[in-house]
């Protein structure tokens, strides 16, 4: 990452000025704190030089009428918990907080614009929305894919709405920014506002993405029970495959947490299988010592064992991985039969379990902060945004700010030294 | 099954007359209900012939002097939650309850009497078990793999053993009989008591078999991620794997409890996939229907699919099962290919989290139980007995009935009608 | 208790002839198991004359016609796990299991039948009722007291319902058995069958009520804090109430399970609390041995210290217990420092935490199951009896036997002697 | 708050020059980080001028000599959940990750240093420590009330402890403070680092106290068993306790997260009970328009009502506060009482509920990040210090800046705001 930003690279865009009066009785008080806030960037060398981004809170003035908005929610890509906190804040706050009595949810993510799909929007109420934060999912549903950017916009001009709230990924957020420039390429007065959704915690500029901590949960759960099988079978080995595409933030901090983690495999960091310092070696020796081993491994780890293979492509156009935990699975069993050691290897990938759960409490409440942030914003006339936590506080992103590159696990950060103190592995590379 | 039973095929066979007053301060109380209960036959038609259990409590007369017996514990095969509530309840009922002082844990279940794999046996004592009930798995260890009976009834001589208490399956229920019988040839005065384990649920006059219901418990989280995942996407699928080798039981009580699985199949059901009546005609019209659909398959349903294929056997001779939820994925996955029907199925396989969890509150007195029970007969100098719940009467059956077959769960039982009624499905048959 | 009961007294009353062809599609299967099954009567010292209830299941022919019968539920007393779980089942058995399309669910208990409240009928359906059993409590409301006989059967005729269906504890048992009498002596086709509802586990021939193990669970966790907090300070004593008006089950239960408890004191065991026997020396002398204790008492618990104190009674004329905790907590807190021995004891009382909790797994599936039978045998036009489990056979009892007499916990049972050997408390009595 | 600080002020204290090199192999790679980082102040409204705190890591060159450095650890005050965690991660950090062999627990708190209570302390390994972060508590027992520095550096001294970790709250780490001062003034190189513990969050420039999301986690439960018990009866009141003795943040932030709260009552908020503003009444509308409210109040709010009362005093010299939960349900049953209105009140006080369970993930690991921090400062050779976390960024601040005033919940802060718009509650003054 290449910090600091000049001021007009973290300047949010607005639709035009904000001149009415905020229907919330509490935006007089809180107008102080509207500055900006200077966010220092911790691996910057010149001390000195902040990132600034905008602070996110109830505005005193905004710009659309409430009484005249409509606003539309699209939840897109893989489930994660949070997303009907996200959903249910946003009504609320919409319904309660400002008055707005048009709000749509739009039907199996970007798929819902699109007239052939023929996905009806669903209107959404206090009451509707009142309980569901105690299911995982998304009751709007999602999809996967690319839809026409044009068709979309056509879809929100012929609704009439004004305020497109847009939950999703990586894909979603390149989607949105594509949505806001045609809208702005058509002088359409529609806030396009997204809340970042990622459970591998990979977006640039945004400390903590909502759902991971609630991953982190159920994959420890994963993780004890790798640790009880290992721990109940003569030279036996407990590994669990997480989910961590590109980052191994879940990978890490799960092990950080549950410290029975004897081996963490991540994306960001190589390893040799093979030879004298390779993974395999490493391992018989902790048998040898301890008679049992606890592994996690991040689906993105390893790739590079997949190199000469055909690339596969999902619906989003993401790049299919390699199976690195069957590859793991057989690499190691094969190992030890040659080596004539017996082992009991229980090979534990919980998959699903770790995203389709409601989220824990800490999560929901940072997940409905996210929706209240959206919806200040979009109130306020501001567009192509994402709202994100930054250093503890929340603020508002340009989306371009967002998707410039993934952020990924530094191996000096904080964390990944964590891992190696508690798992006391070793490079794994000769 | 073809009861009752003649009243000397339920008999519990004795090391010997018991003359010593048990210390238990309680047992003086108790005596009264020492009488033989009549446990009636659910199926029975021929109503007024029920089938007698000797019932299971500490008896006011011992065999064995506490201060001189010497009793081991062994737990074998696959985990299963609860395993070290029994160990727990075990050394502390022999402790406290008789004042025995040497108890010991073997290693790595049947392996650990076998010299050459060099187990040193573990003494056990109240402080090294206080809390091990909040640990899944077995913290003796355990192993799979029939041992020689000899050579394990040369090691109870050889460390004096006079009581084996014995957790374990199917397979090791037969290994119990078998150290029974040698024990009994060589004229030793060793106590064998088994106390079975089978997450299946599947062993014979058990009504209910500990940590069943902690895996049960387990599952339903399995389902409610599968329901969540269905519900999110268009024609959505969630299907999940639970164990469940020659019965259904935890397949059938999962989704009788967690209402929300349209499907289940089970070993004892057979089922056609293709055809009008079909499986995936089924859930086709399901889909076109109600848009998503969640299924639970146990992993020993349908295997006669798989009729032409090579068997394979793991190291207690047990057949390993082919793989039914690869095998459905891969032919759903086909069958809306070939309908041209775009679907979204997400497979979860939780595996080993469903049985390497303790055990809840429930299970956990229940295992406690258990163990108890096991001690009080050992101690009363009863031998080649299982201790059981039936009919909600805690009980005593020869290891003989126990293993003379498996349970499995009758089509018109109580709990199959409860699934038919939950989710109304169909016979699937042409 | 006084069994054997003759076979009169066990019969099921029934409205008529049940001439219509089941639509239950499974009803053909079942008849088999329709025979009368004999149930031993645990503590019966005559052996082989045991108690027969009438089993419970779908019936091969009904006696109300499913499109023209109206059926509502009404839920009484105290919250309890569950209720949401039976109410339900109800619901989903009658709308899919038989096709009725009018049901109807009663507000606030018996309330809801007495005009003058102006609490409409809530009309339920399977859409309604398709998640509530993820909240605790009930839906429909509840509240205490007694309702006039007379107006809630003219309710009941006013508005053509066929088929009572009563959820609650011993008082409404007894309402439900007077209702029945006065729809019999109007004589009126209405089917009255009730759920027993009891947190405290006491109902005569119904060896668990729902609700209970959830129960048991929450306590369980209220220990452990008390548990810690003992541990955690010099001479700590952790005291916990549970609920338990008339019986200890949830106390001995908990106790049994989470088993770090030293002392439970129930109803239905005595206790002195000075004197050389009395509690507060031997809590003494635990503190001297082992420097922290953890006690759990049940609120009936000790009634006796307050003979001289008026009584208070609530709305549904129980008597108001007087607060055995604080009781306990004043008299401990003197005595020590009468000692001049410092203590730090930590009293907790969970109270409503116990009990407004959703089931958990296994009470859940129990919960629905009692609610299914209770339409069966509605339907079939049986009346005047409640649904019950007993010896692990879901069978039904007229009304009349399961308020004869309090079940209580009988201090030579299997359960009280798990609680002396894991405690190993004397008997505090001088 | 008044900052910005002056660089002075926070700078860190140390021993002398830190010239070992660190045993941590991964010290080299981390020194890049170990500039001053600078954190903006969120209230501040001269921006540019943030406060400045030394960040937490791994030093290049460490103070003490591991294999000859003696450490101590010792926890005071109320429980708190992550103390065990806290422990774990010291001994671990302590031993693997600077090979540290001579490590202490004192027990109970300070009175562990005092000879006359004869507590010995208690050696401390990998082993002793491995399971216990999942018990809630802490292994070391803890006490209140202050005792003599001058005794306590004598115990060090006498010891020959180098090393102090500390953990505790407010009352702790003045008394840190002053056994920092008293090593200095003796001259001795003790390096003294406190870890501070507040189950209130309400410590100065630390933005989270370890525990406080575990116990906010639990007092939801709380909540929704009061919301479960509003809902089930007319007029149902659900009205919970929390912990907070000065600063509502548990308070506060439960009842932002469980949105089901009605009215929030914390000390940093005054309110009216009586007069047409007051709470009373505005409870009473709330009854009428939706016939149920769910109350949360903070121990620390309205003490003003008991300002004529006794103060009474706690072991370590903090105000019993008077019971502002039964003052409100006396108030609040007398004013509907004399409405004439039926009410039906729950109150729960969960009290030690809260704070004895263990930490959840994220707070596992949080406590534990806290633990190593103290460990790599102390080693460094750093004293007089606490570690927190504040923006994001592990740091350090003198102990005094931490105790230089109590935090509170500010009513214009983005939490209260939430607390605002999710409740819709007024303000209560006349």
């Amino acid at each position: 990452m290449k910090p600091p930003f000049a001021a007009k690279e973290t300047a949010i865009k607005t639709l035009g000025k904000a001149k009415i009066k905020s229907p919330l009785a509490i935006a007089e008080e809180i107008q102080v704190n509207q500055q900006i806030l200077f966010h220092p960037y911790p691996n910057d060398k010149q001390k000195g030089t902040p990132v600034a981004f905008e602070t996110s809170q109830p505005e005193k003035e905004i710009y659309f009428d409430p009484t005249k908005v409509t606003a539309c929610i699209v939840t897109c890509g893989g489930l994660c918990p949070g997303l009907n906190n996200v959903i249910r804040a946003i009504v609320m706050s919409l319904y309660h907080g400002y008055g707005v009595r048009s709000i749509f949810g739009v039907r199996y993510g970007l798929q819902g614009f699109i007239p052939k799909y023929q996905h009806a929007l669903i209107p959404l109420t206090p009451q509707t929305v009142s309980d569901i934060h105690e299911q995982g999912g998304t009751i709007l549903g999602s999809s996967r894919g690319a839809q026409s950017i044009e068709t979309i916009v056509d879809t929100l001009e012929r609704q009439n709405i004004n305020i497109l709230l847009i939950i999703g990924g990586d894909g979603t957020l390149r989607a949105a920014e594509k949505i806001e420039n045609e809208v702005s390429s058509r002088n359409l007065k529609i806030a396009v506002v997204a809340i970042p959704k990622t459970i591998d915690n990979d977006i640039s500029f945004v400390s903590r993405s909502f759902g991971f901590e609630t991953a982190v949960d159920s994959a420890t759960n994963a993780i004890q029970c790798a640790h009880t099988e290992a721990l109940s079978y003569p030279n036996g080995i407990g590994m669990v495959k997480l989910m961590g595409r590109y980052s191994g933030f879940i990978a890490a901090t799960a092990a950080a947490s549950q410290r029975d983690v004897n081996f963490v495999l991540i994306p960001e960091v190589d390893f040799d299988l093979d030879g004298k310092n390779g993974f395999l070696e490493v391992l018989k020796k902790r048998l040898q010592a301890r008679s049992h081993a606890v592994i996690v491994v991040a689906e993105g780890a390893g790739q590079r064992f997949f190199e000469n293979e055909d690339k596969d492509r999902d619906e989003s156009g993401n790049v299919r991985l390699k199976d690195i935990g069957g590859y793991l699975k057989q690499r190691i069993t094969e190992y030890f039969e040659n080596q004539n050691m017996q082992i009991n290897l229980k090979y534990i990938d919980p998959s699903y379990i770790i995203r389709s759960v409601p989220a824990n409490t800490n999560d929901g409440l940072f997940s409905a902060t996210l929706g209240q942030n959206a919806v200040h914003a979009a109130m306020a006339g501001k567009t192509g945004l994402v709202v994100s936590i930054w250093h503890g506080v929340y603020c508002q992103l340009p989306i371009r700010l967002a998707i410039s590159q993934k952020k990924s696990l530094h191996p000096s950060s904080r964390l990944w030294i964590s891992v190696l103190e508690s798992t006391g592995q070793p490079s794994f590379k000769n």
